[in-house]
């Protein structure tokens, strides 16, 4: 089933929805490692659902739980191993589903291809998974944070409101100042109030994650088939209702000329950089020193309790309306899933890095 | 450096632009199947360069030999190795650069990540090394064919020129038909004006290619971190100039609501599908039997005989005019490449897929 | 550190010997089988230390707990979590060790890899991770037992107690019948007061395990690098005390003739068969359907209680005397953890064989 | 087919016996690293079949030709390819075997595997490959000759003429003053006589090769499943007649104590040492910084002119008598193969080392 991501920090993740519980093994984490773990529980919080007015009732405290790898707070070299609970599992909330596939979730491929599901809460498919994602990748912003990483997502869209500005404009420190992580104090209410009449609707919304990565050194990243635009994109992809992802200047290069896209190096007597940034601070697959920036879109979540005609297993026409506590937009909860993606991608590069040069070694 | 793509049909590609020659391995390629060689030879020949008015007048025959893993005609099981020698290479044309950083280029990276540089022609960063992923995506594609898997890659824009209608509404086997890869011809006119109209001012141009993919069984690609989305993803996001790619409504999706984007099931008597296609014919990173949809967009060559200030090795300011013979746009030339690694991707996805019910073993 | 063995059914694991808990994730297990859980159970029991006069009195029931990837009893597809607490942890048994190596053992080197180790019960290098190879093995056994296939595994030598018969002359459904798991009554005596006997000295015996696997198909096993003895050979030679490993005639092939060692084709009209076997049931790295039979060399312990000179972490000398509970003799543990490895490695290579010949697509 | 060693330097190869070429891929080999190609094929010619009277009369000058990855004779840090024609091919030696299986060959094993086989000269179950090995260890061993590493692997056995003496007593420098690689001189004319006697019965030979790696830094090795004896054996278990492989004191382990095999640790007041290496240089899977030491044992080939029994593809008896040019005996060429495996494991496993702890990032 391939659950794993990355080469040397190596994350294997398991768990169903609505089984004992979720959890990973962490293989490749550099030994000697002082791990916060009060801060890994509280970047796992902000992607907790049930924790703002914007995302579903459903409480889960997601309290993490290690069982190796660490030893007197560091880390051994060794796999570190985590579970999280399930706990506020209310089975009954799905029996409906049971033999019926809701339009655009994974119940019918699953079925299809492993001859077997399950049904509850969307047993693997469920975005519960990310939970551990995100331990993963709070454990790897901390390394990067002592390299000089630090990883900044927020929200730039919900449906149709926009954050216009451009990230330089914009106060990245207070991204999570607010329920939908936009750190435009305006906008996040405009957002705000759309998810709540969304709501009442009984419909989803979509929206977007703007990406900055700040401190990456040049030259992480493996040319061919493992640029680090391919590596991100394979990460952020796996986030269940992601849709596309674009790269600096992104789809608008599509549009434009060489001319106004090719980013001019400067050189101010200590350091090279570029005039400008189309690039999302990679060229040829490999960091250049800038910024790198990407952007990726999210679809609204399929579970609404607008009634809905679907098919059941036996190929039966019948009506479908999700009424369980679902989001009606994940987008701010993903946030802490892109960032805690990227972290694990970086830190995989940022190690693979050191074996690349002879006078290195 | 990682040059390999896939798990199973497994692809690891060398070369640099100028050296001795391009080639792979392929390892994992089904045995007893035979191949087509003419026809890898016309794949390969719809890459190159120089074979039309749009592209640059770098003639490169590029014909690929075989060195092993073919007995008879007919694949043996064995790594099939080829090689395509590097024939027209004009090494003078690229001397000026030896010291100078070519804006958006892989120069700077791959220089500061290996400490050393072939900087003939781009060396290893450079778009040659696709000749190769068309080399084994023609075979993966042949066997895909006999799967009953087809795969169909077109240009949608070029510059600001967009073909606006819906693939459904479009002759798909009149792609190759123009050397812009574009089924309108109207719209392929439009854009070949405008890449002649660019070349004359020595500036370049970006574009976007969808790709659909028909045939394709419910089940192909691993869920969690080798979602089918994510695998294409990866490979796509591997050709040099990709800046973002989307899947079925993609980017749009964001911006719309799940009422409507929410793919309806439908039965006919005999078989599934869905009313639309939002999900680009992948539902919990699994192909549920539709179309598979995604659009990738490319940024315009960074090689422009416009002059640009830039740096040289040891910081120095300079100016840089890239007179060689470069295309004004690849975007038609990469029309080929997307087929190749999605029909790599899928394959290879149709592999793995026979491993997965304990009843089909 | 690389904790994963296998390429399609793959083992993940995780735990040090005195941490909270180990572990393992199983990913690639395919879907829709009945696992036997008691019978999981029953042989990671024969694994288990103190449960019969021959190992050390720790007794731990090494209760395994499956967190996911189960659903009704039956495979999902999904990976397969479990855990095994460590419950009979005595530290102060191992306070001694903290700054001194003990000879043989990991101490030093992990201390010189890491910079820091768990010296706790050995941490990570200790064999208590067989536990969770032997879980995955267990279950792995039972997906090849639907496939026909068998594996055998049992104790031709302790110390200088040798087993003079071949396994055909042997009953080896026996095996299991005592401590020391040898399929002949006399020698298994013999054997048996040996390790008394040297129990009381303080000292450690070794020993040998030959595996006879049965009914495996002609096919299986990648050839070159990963020829059915290479990986073999890999999983067997991870085991902790383990030295050595042949392969049918194994080292005594090197003084032979190739005469004598050919296996001759033999046709009875229904299926083919060799008049010998001393390639082991491996030709070329592939299986030829002949009984798969190798030999496995294991070391005596290095934690004996008569009294070793030694070093601190200080580099200062001191004299050591291993007195927690200890096995004088680990081989007859080793059995089932053989067994369980030879599991994984030939459901990996059934697995992956599916996708080999284009006829069986 | 699985035809990759390594995770870092990572080796693919190609190529069948009697094609038109065979070679490789290394990916992952460290730029800016100057290459003495010479060298390379000194060692390649050591390894070539009939350069001396032990060996076959087939003369093949296996002169490398590197197509990539080298720029003004150092390493790029991209894949190095390079490829090796097959010259003298003489195909009608081997059309008599076309619908026979040869005793103890791969030609059954292939043929049911893959539903064809390139029966000329073994196909890509030939020895042949071989010679990318050394190829690619060549340039392994140069580097790691750089990091003070050296490997000497030589011939302990040649059928039942045995070199007693420990590799403390020999002069390891003198290995290949003989053709049979053995540094004791007698011992060599002794093993000479035998070679020569055996082939003019037709008949073949098998021996050990042991191997003695000098100067590996302590620390190198994955522990849990990839042990740096794990990691060895699957490699040298590749080698096309390799049987069995022991480390240190290896099988004979099996029937000592504890108290004689465990390896008291030495302090001289500048560096940690032990007494005995019957570790063979590596606890808990990790090196120690003794000399690595390993044994492995080759069966006679299986190619004799001895007529024997057999059967064709149709599954009738038949009588064959191999009397093309094949070696009566392949050990001393093999000593540049285990050398050659021993340095790409060694150097991958210094690579991979070099991201395990948090202070040397």
């Amino acid at each position: 089933m391939s659950s794993s991501l990355g080469k040397i920090f190596k994350l294997t993740t398991f768990g169903e929805s609505h089984g004992v519980a979720i959890g990973g093994v962490i293989d490749g984490c550099p030994s000697g490692f002082k791990i916060d773990l009060k801060q890994v529980q509280n970047v796992l919080n902000k992607r907790r659902p049930g924790n703002n007015k914007v995302s579903s009732k459903r409480i889960e405290y997601d309290s993490v739980n290690f069982l190796s790898g660490l030893f007197e707070g560091k880390t051994l070299g060794s796999p570190i191993a985590f579970y999280i609970k399930n706990k506020d599992v209310k089975s009954k909330d799905y029996s409906a589903i049971k033999n019926t596939y809701r339009p655009s979730h994974a119940d019918y491929t699953y079925q299809k291809k492993y001859g077997i599901r399950d049904y509850r809460g969307g047993g693997r498919s469920s975005a519960r998974d990310t939970a551990n994602w995100v331990v993963a990748g709070a454990i790897a912003s901390q390394i990067l944070y002592k390299m000089g990483i630090t990883i900044y997502s927020y929200v730039t869209s919900i449906g149709e409101v926009r954050l216009e500005k451009e990230y330089h404009e914009l106060n990245l420190d207070t991204i999570f100042n607010n329920d939908v992580r936009c750190p435009s104090i305006k906008d996040a209410e405009n957002m705000i109030s759309l998810i709540e009449e969304c709501k009442n609707t009984g419909d989803s919304l979509g929206g977007c994650i703007n990406t900055v990565i700040k401190g990456v050194p040049v030259g992480l990243g493996e040319p061919v088939f493992d640029k680090l635009s391919a590596s991100i994109s394979r990460a952020i992809m796996s986030i269940n209702a992601c849709k596309g992802i674009e790269f600096g200047s992104g789809f608008s290069a599509a549009f434009s000329r060489g001319s106004i896209q090719n980013d001019l190096f400067l050189f101010d007597g200590n350091s090279v950089s570029t005039a400008t940034n189309n690039s999302g601070g990679i060229q040829g697959g490999i960091s250049n020193g800038q910024d790198i920036c990407f952007s990726a879109s999210f679809k609204p979540p399929s579970s609404i309790s607008v009634p809905q005609k679907t098919i059941t297993k036996d190929n039966q026409y019948t009506k479908i309306s999700i009424t369980g506590r679902h989001d009606p937009c994940v987008v701010p909860r993903a946030v802490p899933i892109v960032q805690s993606l990227s972290a694990i991608v970086i830190l995989d590069n940022f190690l693979m890095n050191k074996t690349t040069k002879i006078s290195d070694l």
